[in-house]
């Protein structure tokens, strides 16, 4: 075993996960993360004990419900760097792109305007671009990669023209691990006047995060891949930005005042909640930060690092694996095992009670660009140790003779 | 006490609720209903021991997670009495509405067509119109109400002309609780050549449902009404119209094939469903329905018309109370105690513990239609019986000492 094993995490999180039970290597967290018992706990507690309605209610439990809800943006603001009146509470990362595409892009963004995107984006920072092309003319430039499978920001640079107004990059590629300098992308945006979007799935659950440092204008990650429920994420946006972004779902609660002449709108962030929000939820994914912040986020970033080093070195040592993305990569591995489909091999591996991802992973240009219709992929999370990784190396070892 | 009584369910079934423990009169379920242990059960279970991604896995836990999702769509869609490839899933009602503007309205209607609302409209049922108006210059109408709160469908039936594409109405009035005759209306929109939305956020949990006899084109609910889970909802659309509808919000899951020059989109309702989905909040709204229907629709819409004709009757006996809506409805009683601002009202029931609801609850039009700024609205769900209403009773009366 190599130096790497000495970073990781001593003590054993696995026991606070009852989706951890039965002891399966559980190795899909880019997909979507288990959850510890203290956001279950308060989940249940969010939909019964406590439940009531927020923002409306005159009696006291609906008002303890609202102080529940706007603690917990004060607390995702708190966990980005940013402040309270500049996070919206969406159903995830992918229906935050589309708001801002459908808000900041639709009023800013003129036929002629061009948009940075990469070839290594999430088809969620992709499709609501090209919707958005469809319906204002805007033109859509892609940024190649290194050779490593970072993306190349000194391309991006060159490429980079007054016309740009949106560069949108992903924090950490779901299928390389890649880490991006997001502060790098944020100067060389900056330079030509455009504004940078960083797509955080991956980054929120893996990296201590500060968009004030970072110098980025929107930042959305999902809750389920931080440890937290399902339907329910977060958009951060620079105040002077969101503030002047017009509606975009009307409902209750966005507005300000209702006739069928003319409606008006009540302040951001409250203008972008239409309809009662997803209550239990956002206590969940405060619970969930409480949860991953308790840990440490440095310890969170060293622990998956070092696995994900440890995965990488292991399978370079098969002369039958190529392995994907750059040697220090946060803690996601994508690979090929030689004449093996992925979903073969994630089939078999699944006997083993090894579950990793075999597909596109949503990232159908990337598959292109690496010359492959899918990658295996095996991804961490606070759960996992080297026993995971044993037991993966074991079941392609089984595939392998299989396959032959 | 009235002869009304002898309808209520003689069974208790407050104590399957953990959020009525405490023993308090919670007459706010138009808002949002309290879930019964089934949900939170399935819930917890859906987060914890059986948790998984759907659509995506090559593993067994995340099959079997997708067989479960899927199951939750068939149940949606029998519960509606439609079928299953026509039931998306949304965050609520409001979502759906949003969508089907953005998708169908967008795509269909245009500048000089023109939409039928009412007056006794939520907002949700409003403003996604007006968005969509300032977009494409469709008109808005508005069909008044009977003297007695009701949508006037003779007065919709002179309205209508062949320039309507759309009729937007609420199947039952979360102020006034009174219930639209939907075949009616569906008969009158389809006689000019209009589609039929119905707001169902208020009937879903009150009256039992079948699209294919109702004769809409659309239908909508919210999970977290209908004893379920926050942060999901269902939209149900005809197949010839959905099928036809381009998508909304871009990402993962409702594409076929993406390339940075051209996507291309996946089947109806996949195409409506970007991003990880809310997937413990749909097994939680499957085990809604499933509760809601063990107790049964009849049952259910038997009880609340017996308590609110109960509390109708009761409120009508003092002089110094205005009823408002129809003699006959669902589960909804507003009114207005004379010389006393419905906060006031609700302040002081609070201090009794009884919880009702006082505001415009999101129909700012019917308040300027009835001419007061708010109601206060006592709403039924089926963990209330008569001592709720009592208590309610008693709070009035108190109130009135206070105020002289």
């Amino acid at each position: 075993m190599s130096s790497s094993t000495q970073t990781l995490i001593e003590i054993s999180l696995r026991d606070q996960f009852p989706g951890m039970e039965g002891g399966w290597h559980y190795l899909d967290t880019a997909a979507t993360a288990q959850k510890p018992r203290a956001v279950i706990d308060a989940t249940v507690n969010a939909l019964g004990r406590d439940y009531a309605t927020v923002h409306r209610g005159v009696y006291a439990r609906s008002a303890e419900m609202t102080l529940a809800f706007e603690a917990a943006r004060r607390r995702v603001a708190g966990f980005l760097g940013g402040r309270e009146e500049e996070i919206v509470f969406v159903r995830g990362a992918t229906e935050a792109i589309n708001l801002v595409a459908n808000t900041w892009g639709a009023q800013t963004l003129k036929a002629g305007d061009r948009i940075l995107l990469s070839t290594l984006e999430h088809h969620s920072n992709i499709v609501p671009w090209q919707l958005l092309r469809d319906r204002t003319g805007v033109e859509i430039d892609v940024c190649p990669l290194t050779d490593d499978g970072r993306i190349d920001l000194e391309a991006a640079e060159r490429m980079l023209t007054p016309a740009h107004k949106l560069v949108a990059f992903a924090h950490v590629s779901n299928v390389l691990g890649s880490v991006l300098d997001v502060e790098h992308a944020a100067r060389l945006a900056h330079n030509v006047g455009a504004k940078l979007l960083i797509d955080g799935c991956q980054a929120a659950p893996r990296i201590r995060l500060d968009v004030a440092a970072l110098g980025c204008d929107f930042y959305t990650f999902s809750a389920h891949k931080l440890y937290g429920p399902t339907g329910v994420g977060a958009l951060w946006v620079r105040s002077e930005i969101l503030d002047a972004m017009p509606p975009w779902h009307g409902g209750g609660s966005m507005i300000d005042r209702v006739t069928f002449e003319k409606t008006t709108w009540a302040p951001a962030p409250q203008r972008f909640e239409a309809g009662t929000p997803a209550i239990a939820e956002v206590i969940g994914l405060a619970a969930a930060i409480d949860w991953l912040e308790d840990v440490g986020l440095d310890l969170a970033e060293a622990h998956e690092r070092a696995l994900a080093t440890k995965l990488r070195e292991e399978l370079s040592r098969r002369n039958d694996v190529t392995v994907f993305g750059p040697a220090h990569s946060a803690g996601i591995v994508s690979f090929a095992l030689d004449g093996v489909h992925p979903h073969d091999l994630g089939t078999i591996l699944d006997e083993e009670g090894v579950a990793i991802r075999a597909g596109h992973h949503c990232a159908q240009p990337l598959m292109d660009h690496l010359g492959v219709p899918a990658t295996a992929r095996a991804s961490f999370g606070l759960y996992n140790d080297e026993s995971d990784i044993e037991a993966l190396l074991k079941g392609i070892e089984r595939t392998r003779r299989i396959f032959g």
